[in-house]
């Protein structure tokens, strides 16, 4: 029975994952970006706060705002702080880079014909910046344009599991936030974290991470772990 | 015996803070400053690892990152990485802000006669900078030039301690990082970690901190947790 559902891709393993500050060292960029837009409407919120908000929502992210400072932003001034937020990440873009492993793992993956895809609470052009930067310009990549919800809700990774033809339950998701850690127990998947992205081992494990490594390159080396089976 | 020790000033309690992160919003900016200065000779180091260095000494900092990029600078690079990032920090001055709850906390703890000091592993300009931005110019800081090693050494926290006259077992070191817990626990002193610098609770907790809370408003409101009296 098993070998028939193995045979039948049915228990065949995919990969899932985020996208900034677990393959692009970018979540340091997004803070920044987020708190000039804040600070260009008059809102100071200390920049730690900002950063554990990073891979939520957009209207999630407003509303923590609103409870931490208590202000209430109009939809014309939370319009007003994603477009600049987009806008002055949009000029750091020059500083990113790959993670240490990225490119290497995604291949190896590759390699192994182990099916994976991004879903990423960013946008769509931000997404491709990232996967030229990846050398993987025609990877799966789902994006908030995509999903009613972005995370933590689980829209994103079931999403990107139904576009690879696996089933969910048979997803790693891989990200460097709680969020993701979040998303993917409420999709039914199995959560690895990386501290690539500033949060602590410990908040990624009570969030539900089954493990979690440094960094991409950490992640390939352990692959085993994972039950990932290279040809002998 | 107890009324004689603490009518000699004996048990008198002191407050040793940390300055970036603990009081001043600044431990972004710290990062970035690095970053710049690391990649303007060519060493790539993802941000996180960075982050996780704030607050220890420049030295140990030159170490770490030896270690972990197999990188070795000589003493000119070294020289040249602490001025790059200086300079590119001094440029981001006027995005620093107090932290939540900073003043207010500072201006209680005078208004109860409580003794407190500054041991940071920054500069006396930066240092300055700060205390001027916290509204107490003339508040006694010990900084990096004026001990052998900065933290996690304990030299910094002792310094402060015998400048205030206190028993250095007598004091509170609040900070947030593990680098403060450490140099906190070698001195003697007891170590609260606060979560405004980008650490998580645990990291704090193990690196040996009593309690850990938000941001300096939220240690205000919880005096009374340290044994600190407010009059009755």
């Amino acid at each position: 029975m098993l070998d028939a559902q193995r045979d039948a891709g049915r228990l065949e393993v995919a990969l899932l994952f985020d996208l900034d500050g677990t393959l692009i060292d970018s979540v340091y960029q997004h803070v920044i970006s987020w708190r000039q837009a804040l600070e260009a409407i008059g809102v100071a919120l200390p920049v730690w706060r900002i950063h554990r908000r990073i891979g939520m929502s957009g209207g999630l992210f407003v509303s923590a705002l609103a409870r931490e400072t208590g202000i209430e932003l109009t939809p014309e001034e939370t319009a007003q702080v994603l477009a600049h937020h987009d806008m002055a990440f949009e000029a750091q873009r020059s500083s990113l880079r790959p993670l240490p492993g990225s490119k290497e793992l995604l291949e190896t993956l590759g390699s192994l014909n182990i099916p994976w895809a991004i879903a990423t609470s960013g946008n769509r052009a931000a997404a491709q910046a990232a996967l030229d930067l990846l050398g993987q310009p025609d990877a799966v990549a789902i994006c908030r344009e995509q999903v009613r919800y972005a995370k933590p809700d689980p829209d994103l990774f079931l999403h990107a599991a139904e576009q690879l033809g696996v089933d969910v339950r048979n997803c790693l998701v891989v990200g460097d936030s709680i969020w993701d850690m979040l998303a993917a127990r409420r999709a039914g998947a199995l959560g690895i974290g990386l501290l690539s992205g500033g949060y602590g081992r410990d908040e990624l494990e009570r969030a539900g991470a089954f493990r979690v490594y440094e960094e991409p390159r950490d992640l390939l080396a352990h692959l085993d772990e994972l039950g990932i089976r290279r040809p002998t």
